[in-house]
């Protein structure tokens, strides 16, 4: 009976996610409010496909006027049942090739990948304790931990890497000030997906990756509050689901 | 006869160490340019009772016309012989006592905290490359820790905290990017010290501070590259010189 919001879902992971969530029965997901800046077509297509258990929303995440609309609208759907699960899912992955130096978008990055995820955390988070579950996903991804940036250090993406660190210290924090209310707020890498964030030699399709994403998502209790999860996905060593370093 | 250059030096830990580095004989610190946003009184004073070896420089670090400028005087000085040690100190940290909902300055946060950072580090790296030590310093805190996240979790500046982790892996993805021209960047946290933005309170006078912190800076050599670094005080057991977790 849960009910979900998910940003950035006109195509890659946000869009998965959608369509794999609508293959739960209703007695498991209620409703998902999938929102994007602007209604795609395949995301039309899954809307009106589903029986009213899809609903979209607009919403650009970097405009704060756009996400009281937003908190507005999905409250007439979700009514005094409130939000159970929100997925900060929207981000941009650029590339530097001449090095760090080079480097002239990092404030582009720290403003969708991190500040937006502030605002709307902070805009449902009054949805999110009418719910019952009280979860907050933000993805990230292994690109962002400090510990292994070795080991990527051939991935010439330095601005998309160093916001997703920031994001996952908000993540933290976030994590830290509401598990007295019974939050459950995590990081989680949803792996390398062939998206067209991840190019097409990614390690695994983006349904795939949308399915292990939603097998963590689910299986998360308050106790994994505050943590870095990886997905699961057998045959895939880094993919092993045990938690990354910071 | 090492140069360094370090940024907000009107007051606290800039102040402090631009002292403290002027301490030495000039067969170890030739030069010291410091850097503010404007020239305080008491580093007005430091400069004019140093035989020159202190040389004031305005620079404003949120802004690149500045630090251009900046660049160009600090050549005039330094001359064939390049920079050898800059030191990006100058930050900001400011409160959220009504929780991490009500913060509004992590943009402020990461203008100053972070992109400066990466700006006046891209525009002084042709010096640090004509420089023998080729040392970049990053001044960072433990609260920036991810991992001790929850040590700090009653310390009510989490714009603060979260600006700080970013930061971290900045200094790491440069350190990855510049270690085959023989450069030395890492962060180091110069411990809780009382100045205006640490307070009364404080673990430590900002002379303390300044005299570990440069301790460390002075001996560590390039296989610290990319490191988090502590400093040693006797009698703390948290400044025991060892690198804190990511």
């Amino acid at each position: 009976m849960a009910s979900y919001l998910i940003t950035g879902c006109s195509r890659g992971l946000g869009l998965a996610l959608t369509s794999h969530l609508l293959s739960f029965p209703p007695s498991e997901v209620r409703v998902i409010i999938a929102t994007s800046r602007t209604e795609s077509s395949p995301l039309k297509d899954l809307t009106e496909k589903s029986g009213g258990r899809v609903k979209f929303i607009q919403l650009e995440t970097t405009n704060e006027t756009s996400i009281k609309n937003a908190v507005t609208e999905s409250e007439k759907i979700l009514g005094e049942k409130g939000l159970d699960v929100l997925i900060n899912n929207a981000g941009i992955q650029r590339f530097a090739p001449d090095g760090i130096a080079s480097m002239n978008d990092l404030e582009d990055h720290f403003n969708t990948n991190v500040l937006s995820v502030h605002h709307v955390t902070r805009a449902f988070i009054p949805l999110l304790q009418k719910g019952s579950l009280k979860k907050i996903v933000n993805v990230t991804t292994t690109l962002g931990s400090i510990a292994m940036a070795n080991i990527f250090a051939q991935t010439p993406c330095p601005a998309y890497k160093i916001s997703k660190t920031m994001l996952n210290m908000l993540t933290v924090q976030y994590s830290l000030e509401y598990a007295s209310q019974g939050f459950t707020i995590f990081a989680i890498s949803p792996g390398w997906l062939r998206t067209d964030l991840g190019g097409d030699a990614a390690d695994l399709s983006v349904e795939e990756g949308a399915k292990a994403t939603t097998e963590k998502i689910m299986s998360v209790g308050k106790e994994q509050n505050g943590e870095f999860l990886n997905i699961y996905v057998k045959g895939f060593g880094h993919y092993d689901g045990t938690n990354p370093p910071w």
